[in-house]
């Protein structure tokens, strides 16, 4: 009998389909395909800086100068950037449309010189290096009021819509808060205005009391596949000690994150042979205060499946792997 | 420049990003390889009726029997369905989740014995037949009042989601209504409380009115790319006489129907050399009733780029090409 499951923040339905049911390593053979071939020239590799945008921030060995070698982590405009920083947002209406100017920023973040695929393959303290840039960022651009609400993310592998090999994060900060964000914060904020808490450290809290879908628990982060997961393998990164916004981050919880994202991602990896993945950091809107009832996260897809017109037309996946079942196999995986 | 568009209905946001702008045949190379094999045996095919669940509706030549050949469209149960017809839902907690049995419906309507990937190889009455099948389908399933509602889809493509290739529209009825069709209903009946119209007629007005991204106009029913087009070449099919129900529709506007969109989709296919595709009928929930503030309709998405980090973490989609310059692309190609 397949099984209904609700996402108890956006009310989004999954179907977890026993009778279409996959065993977790029949994903194996898609993955491999899929990743990006090697380039002859990479604008990411040390000694390329030129062919980057001027550098924004950057973690240098000492001497080093701007936009020149010895760097251990650039951040950089995006190129051909999706938004810009430069203009005004001049909203109009086109009959019974809306529209405004591309306003935002896109920055990527350049994790290290050495030319790797996936952050797996980078040291702990690299990773770590990485969240702290980024929370740096959000703290520079939340000073500009345009910048309503900042997503980082990451495309490892074509599938998963990388167009560039050389293991990097990007930023997008859009000037309006964007619906899937918004839907999330009410979401979050009718569960807290009904039981007086936040949903997540009541997830966090059944999670660890019932063990079946944890894949990492290491000081304040906690891994886990969601009880309503969308696709095999989906594995959320969440802390423990509440908080809404990324960007208010501690050094040392950014090194046990980079931990457990590593070690969770690193299990996948040898799980199901370096699928395609991205990962998102959830978090509340540049332009919102502290907030009791949103709890920020990172979700991790790893892409196996493929979307199809059920899915755009309602919202609602159809999941072949039970999530406990897909965690019990990665929690079997040596780290 | 690049704009920001909103999606008058579901609030949803694009960026038409001319600053990474495409042609719009800059994606011929991405699709004929993303094209299905054709299989050693096709369980869908005239003579293996045997391969398949015993058939709900067919339409036969005079003289043939049920489940053997002779057919000129076959509705038979999904082999691997993800929903099924019997059992109870049992809605239960567990702890801060919710669940329940995955009942509903989940059936395949083989357009044709002949065996073609995309509709566009079949003709207009067969795909007129295709449409009457499915609302006679809908006409019966909504007699059980666990069906809430249905969502009518299509899957060319391996990139699309497909895993058989002989031409098949799926029809899966959840017991539950979508997320998704839950806000497009909210997001439709906000506008229609706010100014007394449907926005779907608004929208029909506007896009006869501008032309610009009109791609056909026929009878009941005209194409054009949205104005917030989360795709290249995405493409509505709408009925300008107001209905909320798909299954409303007439025999002739059935006709009229497969005309508009076979004519639509051979244009992109000719435009783009066979791109995957999904199709939806977006249609007002089974279990509602006639609503005036609704308004069913069809939409088109060519699989051409990859959905990444920002788009799902979001809801907000990058679209490199203006839905102007592709519509202007696509009324250039001879139908």
């Amino acid at each position: 009998m397949p099984e209904l499951r609700k996402d108890p923040v956006l009310g989004r339905w999954v179907i977890i389909s026993s009778e279409r049911a996959s065993r977790p390593d029949d994903f194996k053979d898609v993955c491999v395909k899929d990743r990006l071939k090697a380039p002859a020239f990479c604008p990411f590799c040390e000694g390329n800086e030129a062919k980057t945008p001027p550098e924004i921030l950057a973690y240098r060995n000492p001497g080093s100068q701007p936009n020149g070698a010895g760097w251990r982590l650039r951040v950089v405009p995006n190129k051909y950037p999706a938004l810009q920083v430069e203009g005004n947002l001049d909203k109009r209406g086109v009959g019974v449309y809306d529209r405004m100017n591309g306003i935002g920023a896109h920055e990527v973040v350049i994790e290290s010189p050495k030319h790797v695929e996936s952050v797996t393959e980078l040291d702990v303290e690299t990773i770590r290096d990485c969240f702290v840039a980024c929370r740096d960022r959000l703290l520079d651009l939340r000073r500009d009021s345009r910048m309503a609400c900042a997503m980082i993310f990451k495309n490892v592998g074509a599938a998963a819509g990388a167009s560039v090999q050389h293991s990097h994060t990007q930023i997008i900060v859009t000037p309006v808060v964007p619906r899937t964000v918004q839907q999330e914060m009410e979401g979050s904020k009718k569960f807290f205005d009904y039981r007086g808490r936040c949903i997540f450290c009541d997830i966090i809290e059944q999670e660890r009391a019932d063990g079946v879908r944890i894949v990492a628990d290491h000081g304040n982060f906690v891994a886990f596949h969601p009880y309503a997961s969308r696709f095999p393998f989906e594995t959320w990164v969440v802390p423990r000690r509440h908080s809404s916004h990324f960007e208010d981050i501690h050094g040392a919880e950014a090194a046990e994150l980079a931990h457990v994202l590593k070690s969770s991602l690193a299990k996948i990896e040898r799980a199901l042979g370096h699928p395609p993945y991205n990962y998102m950091i959830h978090s509340t809107p540049l332009s919102m205060p502290k907030l009791e009832y949103y709890h920020w996260h990172i979700e991790i897809i790893p892409r196996l499946t493929k979307v199809a017109g059920f899915e755009w037309g309602t919202g609602f996946y159809i999941n072949p792997v039970p999530p406990e079942s897909a965690a019990e196999f990665v929690r079997g995986i040596e780290s």
